[in-house]
C-alpha cells in the first residue's frame, strides 16, 4: 500500500465526544468514523486490524475443533417466544417488522437460531459433542452508547455454541474453549484475566468473563490477594468483617435524628459506625415493591437483587410511592410499612443485632432493632456488592482487591435452558431421547480492537502488537526529493512485499517529521527511514515500542523480517 | 476435517419449496438451512464456499487498487432524506426504530453512508481518484423471496464506490472494475456476460450487469446475433420490423367487435394482424393516470415506463377507475377519455397509420385511427420491451436473440447524483470547490454461490470448481474395517494437509457407495479411495468432473497436488 493512496485522514485534535483513549486514538488515526450514536464505519486502516483479529480468532477456534458457520441477522420472533427470552429482554432488543407485518429480532446473540438448526441437523448421540461458531454483526440498543467501540449499538462479535450429551462433556469443552481463548488473547498481545461473572440474560449456571485489565474498563473486578479467586463485582461474594454478632438484644427505642438522612450523618450523630446501621432501600419492580436492608457500609448489588427476584425492571421507589407504602424518604425502615412490601434482609445483617433503622417518620430513627423480634424479613439473601478488604470465600485467608476490566469474552455453561424450552433431544446410546446440554462462547471482536489500544498506547498514539498492526513496516525516504533515497525506499518496499511482510511506503511529499508522527499515531511497529546514512550503505530502523538501529542495506530486509516473524 | 465430526446432514429428498437446482442441491448437501422466508443459515460446508468466494473477490479488488472498509448495517434515515432516496424507495426498504424513536434503514446499499464518510475524509483533488469496497450483509424486503440464495431478504453483497474529479477518471475506473469483475468471475469458473441494464433505484447513467447464463435465470437478456450488443430486457432497445408506415390516412370508423376484448381476438375478427392494432394499457401512478398505446404485438416495459414518468408506484387501473375516466375495459382507446389521463404513444406506433383502437364503449373498436388527427399524445417514447427477432440498433445488421441470466454483479456510473444532493466537493487544482463524480460496483456474493451451482451440477449433485469447493480432496478407505486401508487413508490425509491441500477424510463407518454419493452430492472435486488395489501399491483417484485413475501410493500426493493447483 502507498500512503498517498490510502483512504485515510489523521486528526490532530481529540474528538470532543471521545472519553477513552482507544476511542480518541482510533478516531485520530482515522481507523473509525462515527455514523450515528454507537454506530461506526471501520475505515481501511481499522478494517485491516479487524480482519487480522478475525483471522486469529478463526485459526484458534478451528484448531480447537469448532466449525464456522454464518447465521442470519434477522431472527423470527417466534423462536424467541419459544425460548421464553423475548419477554425477558428489555429495550436493548432491536426489532423490525417486515412488509407482511412479521416481527424479527436483529440478533444480539443466536442461542435460539442455533438450537433450532441443530435440532434439524443431528439426531443421534454419535454426532455429539459438536461446537460451531460465527463472526457476525450484532445489535444491542444500549441506553447510552459510549466509549467508541467499547459499547456500541452495532458491533462485531464471535459467538459459538456447543452441544453435549452430558455435563462432563460440556465441562471438557468449556475448558477447551477457555484454553483457546487464552491462546487467542495471548496472540493479540493482551494482559487479561478470567473472572467469575453473572450469566445475565443468556442464562445458564457457570460462566467466566475474560477481562482485559485497563483503568478505563467499565467493569470492576474483585480478586483475592492470596488465591486465584477473581470475579466481576456484579457476582463477587465475600466474607465481611463481622461486627455486632454477640451480645444481648436490647430494647428498641425511637430517637430524634433531626435532618440526619444519610447513613454517615446518622452514624456520626449517634456516635456509632455505619456498620451498626441498616441501610434501607425501597425498590419498585414489575412484581411489586421490595425493601432491601443491608449493613450501612455496603451497597446494594442490583444484579444480584434482580436475579434473586427474577425481575427485569428494577428502580428506586419514588418519594410518593414510599409515602403511600408507609415509608418516609431519608428515614426508611422495615417497621410499620405496608404489608405488600417484601422485606429482603441482606447477609451482611444476618447475624447483626441492635442496629439502627429509620423510623418511617421524618427526623427519627429507631435504635436497637433486631430482625425476628421487631420485624420479619421475607427473605435473607446475598444482595450486596463485595468490596475491597472483604475476606476471600475461596481460600478464607486472603482479602479482596480491586481492578478495572474490559470484558472481551465470556464463556457460559448454558445447561439445558434452551434445549428444554425448545425441546432439543437426540437418540441416546440407550435408544431413548436424551435432552442436550449446551455451552456458549462469545468474543467481542470490535471491542477487543479497542481493548488492545487501551493497553497499548503512549503519548504519540497507538502501539499495535505486531500480530494485528494495520501494517507491520512503514518505509519512507527522509527527503522525498532525493532520488537515491526514494529509489532505495521503493526497492525495500518491493523486497518486503515479496517476502510477505505487510508493508506500506509513505510516498507523500511531506516532511519526515510529519510522516513519523502519522506512523506513530497509527501505531505501525517498524519504521524504516532511508536517509543520509544511505551514503554509508545503511538505513535507520525505529521500533514503535522503542529502539533505534542502523542496519546495512543488504541486511535490513532479512533482519526486519525475522523481527516481525518473531514478534507475532 | 473429519467427516465424522462435520456438522452436516445430507438429504435424499428434494425440499418441497426448492424450485431451482441450486436451492435443491444446497439444501440436500447441507450447505444452507432456512430460518425464515428468504433468510438462511450458511452451515459449515456452505460457509467454507462463501469464504473462498469472498477471498477471491477481495484479492482481485485489492489488486485492482480498491481498499476494503466496513460500513454499518444501520443507516440513519436522515442520510436517505438528504439524498432524496428515502421517498423514492418502496417497501423493499427494511427499517427499524430505536428506543429513542430514531428511524434507521437496514442497508440495502451504502451510497449515502460512503458519500457522507468521504465528504469528511478527503478535501483535495490530490486524494482522488479513490475506490473503496466492503463485503457485508444486506437487506431487501422482497415481495416474494424465492429460489434460495438467488432472491433472499438477507444476503451477502460486495459493494464498492469510487470517487473522481471528472468523467474520464470515472470511465477509466469503470473499465478497471469491469476487468476486475472479469477476473473474479473467471476464477469462480463461471460462464458470464456483461449486459446493458437499467440503473434502477441506485441512479446514474451508464450501467452494466454481469449475468451468469443459466436457464433458471430470473432475467431475460437480449443479445445481437451479429455484434456484441447485449442488454437486459428491461433496458434493451431494438428496431422493429416496420409495418403500415406508408399510405394515405383513411377515414376512421367505429365498428362492432362483439366480445372481442384481446388484441388477438380483435385482429382475427377484423382479419388484420396484431401489428395493425394499438394495444392500450391504462395505468395508475402516484402522479396520476396514464394511457399507454403501443403496437399490438409488443408488451409494455414497466421499467422504461416508470423511468419515463419518474414514478415509484405503477399499477394497472381498475375497471372502476377506467370507467370514471371514460374508458371501457377490453375496449380501451385514446379517443374521448378524460383530459387528466396522460396519453403516451410508444415508438412502435410512432410512424404507424390507420390502426385499430378500442372505442371506449363495450363491443366496439374504431378502425383507421391516426394520432395527430384523431387524438394527440402527450409524449412519444420507447416504453415497450424489445423482443426476439427485432433488429439490433447497434450494428443495424443483426437480430436479437434471447437468453436467461442470473445477475451476479452490476457496475454503475453514478455521476453526480449523490455528490450533488449531499454536496460532496473537494478543492480542485484551480483552488475552487469541485463536485465529485461517482461510480459504484456490486457483486452478489451469496447469489454467486447459487449461480455457480446453476452452471455446475449433474444428476449426482454439485460439481464445484476447484477454487471454491468446500474441500478439494476427499479421502476414504473402501473398507473401514480394513486396518491397512484405514492406516493408508490416514497417512494420505496427513500428507495432503501438510502441503496445504484442503482435505477431508471420510472416516465414517459407512459403506463406500454411501460415502461416494455424499461426496458427489456435496461436489468435492477429487475423491481418493484406498481399496483393494492398495495390495499392489496403488489407490484410486476419481474426479468429480469425470475421469478415474489408479495412482501409485508414492505418487498420488504430488500428482493430485499438481492437479489441484492447476485447476485453481
Amino acid at each position: 500500500m502507498r500512503f498517498s493512496k490510502l483512504v485515510n485522514k489523521t486528526l490532530k485534535e481529540t474528538p470532543k465526544d471521545a472519553e477513552v483513549i482507544s476511542h480518541q486514538l482510533m478516531t485520530r488515526a482515522g481507523m473509525i468514523r462515527k455514523v450515528g450514536s454507537g454506530i461506526y464505519v471501520y475505515m481501511p486502516l481499522g478494517q485491516r486490524v479487524l480482519k487480522k483479529i478475525q483471522t486469529i480468532v478463526c485459526e484458534e477456534l478451528d484448531l480447537a475443533g469448532a466449525q464456522e458457520l454464518l447465521m442470519p441477522v434477522l431472527q423470527p420472533v417466534s423462536l424467541w417466544h419459544e425460548s421464553g427470552r423475548y419477554e425477558k429482554t428489555g429495550k436493548e432488543l432491536m426489532t423490525m417488522t417486515d412488509r407482511h407485518n412479521n416481527e424479527f429480532i436483529l440478533g444480539p446473540t443466536h442461542e435460539e437460531v442455533i438450537t433450532d438448526i441443530i435440532k434439524n441437523t443431528i439426531s443421534s448421540y454419535k454426532e455429539l459433542p459438536l461446537n460451531v461458531y460465527q463472526i457476525q454483526t450484532k445489535f444491542r440498543d444500549e441506553v447510552r452508547p459510549r466509549f467508541g467501540l467499547m459499547r456500541g449499538r452495532e458491533f462485531l462479535m464471535k459467538d459459538g455454541y456447543s452441544f453435549h450429551l452430558n455435563h462432563d462433556s460440556l465441562e471438557a469443552e468449556y475448558e477447551n474453549m477457555h484454553q483457546a481463548y487464552n491462546r487467542i488473547f495471548e496472540r493479540l498481545g493482551l494482559k487479561f484475566r478470567a473472572v467469575e461473572a453473572d450469566s445475565g440474560n443468556i442464562g445458564g449456571s457457570k460462566t467466566h468473563e475474560i477481562h482485559v485489565l485497563a483503568s478505563s474498563g467499565e467493569d470492576e473486578i474483585l480478586y483475592c490477594n492470596h488465591c486465584d479467586y477473581a470475579a466481576n463485582i456484579e457476582k463477587a461474594v465475600a466474607h465481611m468483617a463481622i461486627e455486632n454478632e454477640s451480645g444481648e438484644l436490647k430494647a428498641s427505642e425511637t430517637v430524634e435524628t433531626p435532618n440526619r438522612e444519610s447513613i454517615e450523618d446518622v452514624a456520626n450523630f449517634l456516635d456509632i459506625t455505619a456498620a451498626n446501621c441498616a441501610k434501607a432501600v425501597a425498590c419498585k419492580t414489575e412484581k411489586g415493591f421490595v425493601l432491601v436492608l443491608l449493613r450501612g457500609d455496603y451497597e446494594v448489588n442490583e444484579i444480584k437483587l434482580k436475579n434473586l427476584l427474577d425481575v427485569i425492571d428494577l428502580e428506586w421507589a419514588s418519594e410518593e410511592e414510599m409515602k403511600s407504602l408507609g415509608m418516609e424518604k431519608g428515614y426508611i425502615g422495615p417497621i410499620g410499612i405496608h404489608q405488600d412490601v417484601k422485606i429482603i434482609l441482606d447477609t451482611t445483617l444476618e447475624s447483626a443485632k441492635n442496629y439502627v433503622v429509620g423510623a418511617n417518620v421524618a427526623n427519627a430513627h429507631i435504635i436497637n432493632v433486631n430482625h425476628g423480634r421487631d420485624f420479619t424479613p421475607h427473605l435473607v439473601a446475598d444482595i450486596h456488592s463485595a468490596k475491597v478488604g472483604d475476606g476471600c470465600t475461596r481460600c478464607l485467608g486472603g482479602t479482596l482487591e480491586s481492578a478495572r476490566g474490559i470484558e472481551v469474552g465470556q464463556i457460559f455453561q448454558l445447561g439445558t435452558k434452551y434445549s428444554e424450552s425448545m425441546n432439543l433431544t437426540v437418540i441416546g446410546e440407550d435408544g431413548k431421547p436424551t435432552k442436550l446440554t449446551m455451552g456458549c462462547y462469545g468474543i467481542g471482536v470490535s471491542r477487543t480492537m479497542a481493548a488492545v489500544i487501551e493497553q497499548n498506547n503512549d503519548d504519540f498514539g497507538i502501539v499495535w502488537p505486531m500480530a494485528i498492526a494495520p501494517f507491520e513496516v512503514n518505509i519512507m525516504a527522509a527527503n522525498p526529493k532525493d532520488e537515491e533515497q526514494v529509489k532505495m525506499a521503493e526497492s525495500l518496499y518491493t523486497q518486503f512485499r515479496n517476502i510477505g511482510v505487510d508493508t506500506i511506503i509513505d510516498d507523500r511529499n511531506e516532511r519526515i517529521g510529519f510522516k513519523l508522527k502519522d506512523s506513530d499515531l497509527i501505531g505501525i511497529p517498524v519504521k524504516i527511514i532511508v536517509g543520509k546514512s544511505l551514503a554509508e550503505g545503511s538505513v535507520e530502523v525505529k521500533l514503535r515500542k522503542g529502539g533505534d538501529m542502523l542496519l546495512a542495506v543488504g541486511e535490513v530486509v532479512a533482519t526486519v523480517k525475522k523481527m516481525v516473524d518473531e514478534s507475532k
